[in-house]
């Protein structure tokens, strides 16, 4: 037996079709240094013996900066050509949790959806509400400017070329959400997710994202979860709290929980990933795609930074 | 050992600080004479050998229509005296599940999250961009005037020139929600929640009723379940698909997993209650507040209809 590590982060920017061939070299380079400057975010903090809540706010907020993403900057536009941002962040310390959805004033959603875990008597709040919401708290407001990039207006333009029938809908199964798990020093575990959505999403969609329980989860009897992947069927089958739940319940372990309940989400008809953390300082991806953005460290020293469903 | 019933009907119009002191003799006999409509409408479906689906569907709108109840017509006042309906329905065959949050357009809302099961490829959709999809779907739209009672507005007034600080917030915990929960001849699970969320609800909140998992769960493998009550802590517990988990994972009685979880939800703070239907015909209520407007029905001709905790 190794000794675990005294704490871990995990993160992810999204699983989809990611395959070399479609993945260009500046894209490939950006989405890594993105990756790693997360990473670093996030360790800094742990590194210090902050806690698990903070550590993945800081690595999820330096992805929603980041345009490689499909969160904060560079979120996906609706069918209507909007940016609506849906984020939310759970403490295992206490299951305290916070969620927004089809935000859009924020820049970064995730801090928002701290504030309403700490600063209201909700857990969820959404649309221009929870805008207001966000200026009252004094959170750092962006306007649609700073949202919105040529790379994602072209997506939207092409996903209406091509679009027909029942087939209009996230043809492409690019997932760019992002997230991050962590467990603290103090054997604490969190969990934050930050997402635009699909491309073309319509009548207010809300994703699993913000649905807590779904796409995002943490309980330190268990695990903290973040999902990427098609939202419908990760709300369907509850990803977040199943993997906890089987792991609280059967005592079943972390990957064996993820890799049946990742299952049960490819039968219902979903694809996806998550990144999972124990509060023993395991951490875990998995993905049903051909890729993940992902990276990983912890107190060991042990770093990992990966696209591709073959990078080991 | 008896014989399940065939089919069985359980529906709720909501739990909290019901005593006969606090509801007046008109208030209960309108109250039991629209629990004891909505039984009708369900059993006439189950009866007839009908799907469990249309049966919570059924039963839910003959609660949203009645004032009694904080759901549809007769809702509760936003903090700006707007109305924000939330609702689910999920279906246990498949786990397919529509939910929508903060819709005001829509006479039946249970039959706008139906629809969005049904007619989109997405979930869970809230706000303009539902009421949008509403009207395309050629829902029956209501107005604002439909929906608003003076009973209603006089309690957010109330509850404003009583708000000071942080208990400006549902302080007098009266959850009006509706929801029904079924087993049809066939032996499918099919769960429905409808309501206006809590008095002086601000920023866009959403509560546990259009959470898939939280306060709509229904799963032919384990339960359905609709709840009522303080739901940011439905939603922190995942109190639907916990009850299901611990049916399905470790075999629990169903009233043994909805015992534990409401006290896991007590544990947090919150009340409230459930209803609760199995696959083999069982229903069951839990509520931890001292009343809970409710209704059962089954196949061998028990019919029941109760408010206060005393009522076996």
């Amino acid at each position: 037996m190794t000794t675990p590590p005294r704490w871990s982060l995990m993160i992810h920017g999204g699983a989809g079709q990611l395959a070399r061939d479609v993945i260009d070299d500046a894209y490939d380079a950006a989405a890594r240094a993105a990756l790693s400057r997360a990473l670093d975010a996030g360790t800094a903090i742990l590194a210090a013996g902050g806690a698990a809540l903070d550590a993945v706010a800081a690595a999820v907020e330096v992805l929603e900066d980041d345009p490689s993403f499909n969160a904060g900057r560079g979120a996906v536009f609706t069918y209507d050509a909007a940016i609506e941002l849906d984020a939310a962040i759970m403490d295992g310390r206490d299951r305290r949790a916070g969620a927004v959805a089809a935000v859009s004033a924020t820049r970064h959603p995730v801090a928002l959806a701290r504030a309403v875990m700490e600063h209201s008597p909700h857990v969820f709040l959404a649309g221009r509400g929870a805008d207001i919401f966000s200026a009252e708290q004094g959170l750092e407001q962006a306007d649609a400017d700073w949202f919105a990039t040529p790379e994602r207006r072209a997506q939207l333009d092409a996903m209406k070329a091509r679009a027909s029938g029942a087939g209009w809908f996230d043809v492409d199964m690019k997932y760019g959400t992002v997230g991050a798990v962590a467990c603290d020093a103090q054997g604490h575990v969190a969990a934050a997710t930050s997402t635009g959505g699909v491309t073309g999403k319509r009548w207010g969609r809300i994703g699993d994202s913000p649905v807590i329980g779904a796409g995002t989860y943490a309980d330190d009897r268990s695990c903290a979860v973040s999902a990427t992947g098609s939202g419908e069927f990760f709300i369907r089958e509850s990803v977040g709290h199943e993997i906890g739940a089987r792991i609280r319940l059967l005592g079943e372990a972390a990957g064996q929980a993820t890799a049946t309940v990742l299952a049960g989400v490819r039968d219902l008809g979903g694809t996806g990933g998550v990144i999972v953390a124990t509060p023993d300082g395991q951490t875990l991806w998995h993905f049903n795609t051909s890729g993940m953005f992902r990276g990983r460290a912890d107190s060991s020293g042990a770093r990992q930074v990966a696209i591709y469903g073959d990078e080991a």
